[in-house]
């Protein structure tokens, strides 16, 4: 069986990330990558790492055949994908959103948070959020996901099945997220020059990130009620990684170990989720390149304060790797298929 | 003037970082720097920066005429300064101890925390914390000195202002704090190789930290009454930086802007604490290398809960910088000297 | 088919590259990773990235059923293989060993430049040297197969065309290579942490390399008369990859656009050498975690002096990735199999 | 003694470092740091580093009193100083130029390396080239320095002596050179972005840099007679620093150690340079932040080819550090003043 795919913005690292993926999937066939920018010229020329294995030509959007391919991916910025899917959607393409376009259900969130009214608010509600360890049974036959942005992978994954159980205080949730540099996408940005990035370490957007209505979003989708949450983000000098340190109090006496039994149970069924044994702390390293999102609970000197540690790859589990994730479901393959790789240590 | 001056244990990493000080310190006579494994052999043998700056050998501790030293820097691992202290106060040297030896006031802590008894318990009450932004007064005539440990420096200078005022609830405050490699200390372990610690991120000691009690001794001073502290430390994959990320929950009405001003107030003539204009956020690179803690306080969403930035350079402010600082202060010296260089930036 | 194999010494960087690459080899059963300082402990607790993917754990090398194995990999330290070798061939086992032991012709020249007597210099003729480029055909009916150094995959590669076709001056060749830090294996020394190896660069081994003997030994015999070279190595914070800078003279009159056609042609059937069209240079990061080794050709303004550029990961393609290239040869399998990932960029 | 110093477009790296050095420079008064975009902004809030050290705003060129300057330094890009250093030098300022407009004594060689004609070939005569262990009497009384380019700086020092004495074959030198990323500046590319240039290494510009023809023009003056060179620089994944690996050919019997002693004789009165001891190889880190350039010399296996390593902090002796040791010697201070700083290691 083979699929065909089409990627829209492939020069981005979500772009790249889903070709490399995509390219050694047993059921794909890729069709097309759009840039505006790079049209005419080969993937592989722009991407080293994909000579020998891509050699497609990015190709203008307007050119691209997507309405023939049976999956369309979109990599672009915010404020793309809520003009273009439609247009596919109505040809029968089943739509896979990298971007924030269809995060929020609300349209009015929305635009106080990107800045742009939105385009499709109409298509909000139709938007499947493409947390499969949430939204599994609805991806199946969903026309049009939304990926979660990588942020909110990790944090809600690492704060799920508390507030699920209603064991903390959803009021005064804490969210401190470490991301490499790869979060920030292949901007030239001074900010994010080897010279000014590395050997360093600082917060941003500490006032309000664009990833805080949506985690809060999905956070009290899952507490049953509206959430309080402080997340501050720091960028951190590596490419790919993301570390989520999640603080909440305790509202019932419960140990460490009561609760891992309880994210255990919780992700019995999930393929990337893989909560670790008592005392282990993950590294994202063990995380680059996998879509795996590994977990550890800790309640530090039998307090009442519950610490989780979230890693995963923002690249992998935080975007194209979910994406792809995602995409298994929707056409009822192996969910896993394309996404075996273990990760690169060292 | 010229003041003598011994380090103890000078192959590590704050040991260098005191040579790299105290080599262009213009009150400063190095006589000793002691190193059993290495006796006999040149100090810029071991560190390549040091040559043309310092032309010292090693000498073994038993055989450097310490006594004859009017300060001595103790930059050894935990146990050894609580041994050899008390010969040299004796001797009429002022000690300052970059270890843990003479932090904790209370034996029976210590002991817990760091596995040993205490050799010199008597001592305890003599020592003065080496916090100039608390103990300067008492510095001044100090005969011992416990040196801050590094992210005991970074999360008291940041919290300090919120506590002596009684603005936050002292019982459950936060500390996530990410440290560069060097906090780990110069020793030939797998897991801080580069190919081990570069390019990746993760918690460590998140049961309990040593510096735990260490910090909550001091906030709990600056309170006035015992608080509730989770501290979570990260390595980070750089050399040198801590960054750390404070929480508190606002017992008060108050605005950011109010808070910076008290911090603005509090810190008014601390010639190495700045604190930043609001909305600014402090990076680790632009105190590497320079004894600066840098200070920024957030009130995201105009909520409840204080978020408070504070970098240091973990071996400068954080070891040997506050170090010379203390030296400093004992002898009547410029609070400054040596220590006007700038951060390395890039 | 599944193939029994086995790995002695499986706890440094190319034991655990081995066991990344052989878990999703398609015609592999893992049987045995041996060790004896972790013997019983989970291979997955040291390497965290192997969990859900490997779930073996260490056995002592004795214990280990190693001649119940269809092939060996020997990722021990120099001087084991040598000792354990024979045992198994004698019982039927195919053997690739990864370190030095058998890669040289001639034991006196090993025993000067590792210091030791060789325990099998009888093997030395039999053992192949497993550079797939040269010796593809000797290599399928192997029983003992002397993997090549990281360096000398790289350096060989790169002068190969220019010396078996005798266009340049063969008696003063220069190889200027750069290393990540995990070509010096995973050992706790000083030298290699983080503190000490990012952020800074440097020759090491200037005098002379335990490689130099192996890349002349490989390169007089494409030359068919024996050559000389400088070899000088340099230690790169990164994790992985080798960077080879070669100099040579052309003895005859050839244009870039020559020498790259020659190129492409002695390579034109390699399944993981990649030549690239002029101008193009190739970077390390584009081969990371894949078996392909890139190169370049240059020379610049048109004068003499021939510059090639040869890339690899030097735990792939330099060690475990071209031992399971030589072990798909061995055994008759798709050359490629298992070694199909494409390179994590970024 | 109070000398008024300005800096023409103080915005990127040689600037922000020109502005670290001067700002502790003892006989130093900074007036002006121009820039046009940042025209009226601190220069703290651009540089956090400089935060507590300097209080100047950028101001716009035009509207900058660089006339009542002593001296002025030019940080900006090629092109620039051409144009505006006559007018200074008619008002009696001396100019120091970091950029590459004096540093070519052809003017047609100029244009054919930076693609535009120069603005004003009859200073070229006049200008001095900044390397003050070559021209140190003339720089005392020079109106005009063209400060030299890192790698030129790193790769003259390296081969003078052996050029002077006419020791190796000048017509095929060997220069293979490793620049840390800030070399290229503080300019917003794609590939200088941690995501591209971290954990990877590749040679750029093998085809021809603009450095050669300046490098060159030194070597030949120093040889005597034209000479030959190939040049190829690299991209390192670190911030700071130039490690140049030199090969030439001996053309008489001479042994690392005559060698040796050659360099120590050569630059026994130099400040800034440092010859290592027999088989001591120096690190990039160990000159950090410093104005050091430290050499040692090789004759690997005994043979004809003559390996030098040079190594330079590229934004210190390579760029600004020079230009004040540059300043110093013409204003007849010490020349080591504003430049005594030990590296900054680890």
């Amino acid at each position: 069986m083979s699929i065909a795919v089409g990627i829209v913005g492939a020069t981005g690292y979500t772009g790249s990330e889903l070709l490399r993926l995509l390219a050694l999937h047993p059921d794909v066939e890729l069709r097309a990558a759009t840039s505006r920018d790079m049209a005419g010229q080969s993937v592989a020329g722009l991407f080293q790492h994909l000579r020998r294995h891509v050699d497609l030509a990015f190709v203008a959007p307007e050119s691209a055949a997507l309405k023939e391919c049976d999956a369309v991916f979109f990599a672009t910025p915010n404020g793309t994908a809520m003009r273009g899917a439609k247009e596919l959607l109505d040809a029968g393409v089943r739509v896979i959103d990298l971007s924030a376009d269809f995060r929020l259900r609300d349209a009015g969130e929305w635009q106080r948070w990107y800045g742009m009214e939105h385009a499709s608010p109409s298509l909000l509600n139709e938007a499947v959020y493409g947390l499969p360890e949430v939204n599994r049974a609805a991806l199946r036959s969903a026309r049009l996901v939304a990926n979660p942005g990588c942020y909110p992978t990790a944090v809600q994954l690492g704060f799920l099945p508390l507030l699920e159980r209603g064991l903390v205080d959803q009021s005064r949730l804490i969210a401190d997220a470490k991301s490499g540099a790869s979060g920030a996408g292949r901007k030239a940005e001074v900010g994010l020059l080897l010279t000014e990035a590395s050997e360093s370490f600082k917060a941003y957007g500490v006032a309000g990130h664009r990833h805080l209505p949506e985690i809060s979003q999905g956070l009290a989708a899952a507490a049953g009620k509206s959430i309080g949450l402080t997340f501050v983000p720091h960028l951190t000098p590596m490419i790919r990684g993301i570390h989520a340190t999640l603080y909440a109090e305790l509202t019932t006496a419960a140990t460490a170990e009561d609760l891992r039994a309880l994210y255990v149970e919780r992700y019995a069924a999930e393929p990337f989720v893989d909560v670790m044994e008592p005392g282990l702390m993950p590294e994202t390293r063990a995380v680059r390149g996998s879509n795996f999102c590994r977990l550890s609970i800790f309640i530090p000197q039998g307090g009442r304060t519950v610490v989780v540690l979230s890693v995963i790859d923002n690249l992998v589990k935080g975007a194209a790797g979910q994406a792809v994730q995602n995409f298994n479901i929707m056409f009822g393959l192996d969910e896993q298929a394309g996404l075996s790789a273990i990760a690169l240590q060292p």
